[in-house]
């Protein structure tokens, strides 16, 4: 997670606090981009910054983000010249010995680019599976192929990514020096996003087995 | 959490797709921000959004948030009259019959107001013990009380929430009635952020059992 710096490093994506934890090259970009499931895309309506959080896909230095062709974060990526993604992984509470040195563990990558919508239809099926992938590899090949109708009620965004950091901060508290002699327990609470166990569709018309690929997913952690 | 609208939908707030899922009562939203550990705060600059992650704190209507005075998210967040904050919490990935109808099941806050910079004292001292309980409760009175100096190189956001909506997704998948005869298992893998068991600092002076603040953690899911 020490990789050069792909990126350049620019007034944009700069990390000036705790600047030991930035990394921008691929490798450290791309791998949180990979382990995340969800992430947030801040667009701007009317001078004013709003959050919205999205499943996504990646593909090389690209990320795809889809959403109802009619939703308002779909019109206004398509819209507008800049945007930003980003996937925050927690990894754990650092418990220090202040709570000025109290933090958290954490992975997170912050991407920018300017987004545009998919209009191509090959490109646009490409993209639906590259998300549906990320989320449940394998599931594609299980399904019934995706219809026209559904393709076209979906909005399909490429956003390729221009710029770029990842912050990574793992490890035990850093205390002060005179806080070392404490009386007081310092340590981290490690924490994972942790998939539990398959609860089947009550809808489901028979004793149906998981598939594969579903099964491949149960105690994993992200 | 299904409340009435303390926040007034507005072009703002007003959740369009999946209106169903769509929550703008207090009681939701403020139970969605108790609930997380970080949160996105997004920012404009030079006409590009920008995400940063931060820890928070609630009390009422108004989130604190915190970060080295000198941060380019505090001076932005001073500098700018508008921002918006978010959570999400990822609940479980939805495994329809079709790519088209899986989804994530979730619970999200998205809130919008005008960060101020605290500049008293009294309240910067106040916010950064709701930022820290919010960590990690009991924490702020096991600890030495925090140093002058500490306070002055920390910034303090005060964050009054004006405008909010929540979203909370949950369930099994909603498939198309076509589908439900599909022999294909469909269901929902849950996900749920968890704490592990407490990682010792290897620098402790000597065996020092961890504190009641940080063992009431262990095991906790988000």
């Amino acid at each position: 997670m020490t990789g050069g710096k792909d990126f350049e490093v620019t007034a944009l994506n700069k990390v000036r606090q705790v600047s030991e934890a930035a990394h921008y090259d691929w490798e450290t970009v791309h791998a949180v981009l990979d382990a995340g499931l969800v992430c947030q895309v801040a667009l701007i309506d009317d001078d004013q910054p709003i959050i919205v959080p999205m499943t996504y896909g990646r593909s090389g230095n690209r990320l795809y983000l889809h959403g109802a062709r009619k939703a308002r974060v779909i019109k206004a990526l398509a819209a507008h010249p800049k945007a930003c993604a980003h996937v925050t992984l927690c990894d754990g509470i650092v418990i220090a010995r202040s709570t000025f040195n109290s933090s958290m563990n954490y992975r997170s990558a912050t991407v920018f680019g300017k987004p545009t919508l998919v209009e191509d239809s090959d490109e646009k099926l490409a993209a639906l599976e590259i998300i549906s992938e990320h989320l449940v590899p394998g599931r594609w090949r299980e399904v019934r192929p995706s219809l026209d109708r559904e393709i076209k009620m979906t909005g399909v965004i490429r956003f390729d990514i221009e710029s770029a950091s990842a912050k990574v901060a793992a490890g035990p508290p850093e205390d002060e020096d005179e806080d070392y002699q404490s009386a007081v327990w310092a340590g981290v609470l490690p924490l994972a996003l942790r998939a539990g166990e398959l609860q089947a569709d009550p809808a489901l018309p028979g004793p149906i087995d998981p598939s594969e690929a579903c099964l491949a997913l149960q105690g994993k952690t992200y």
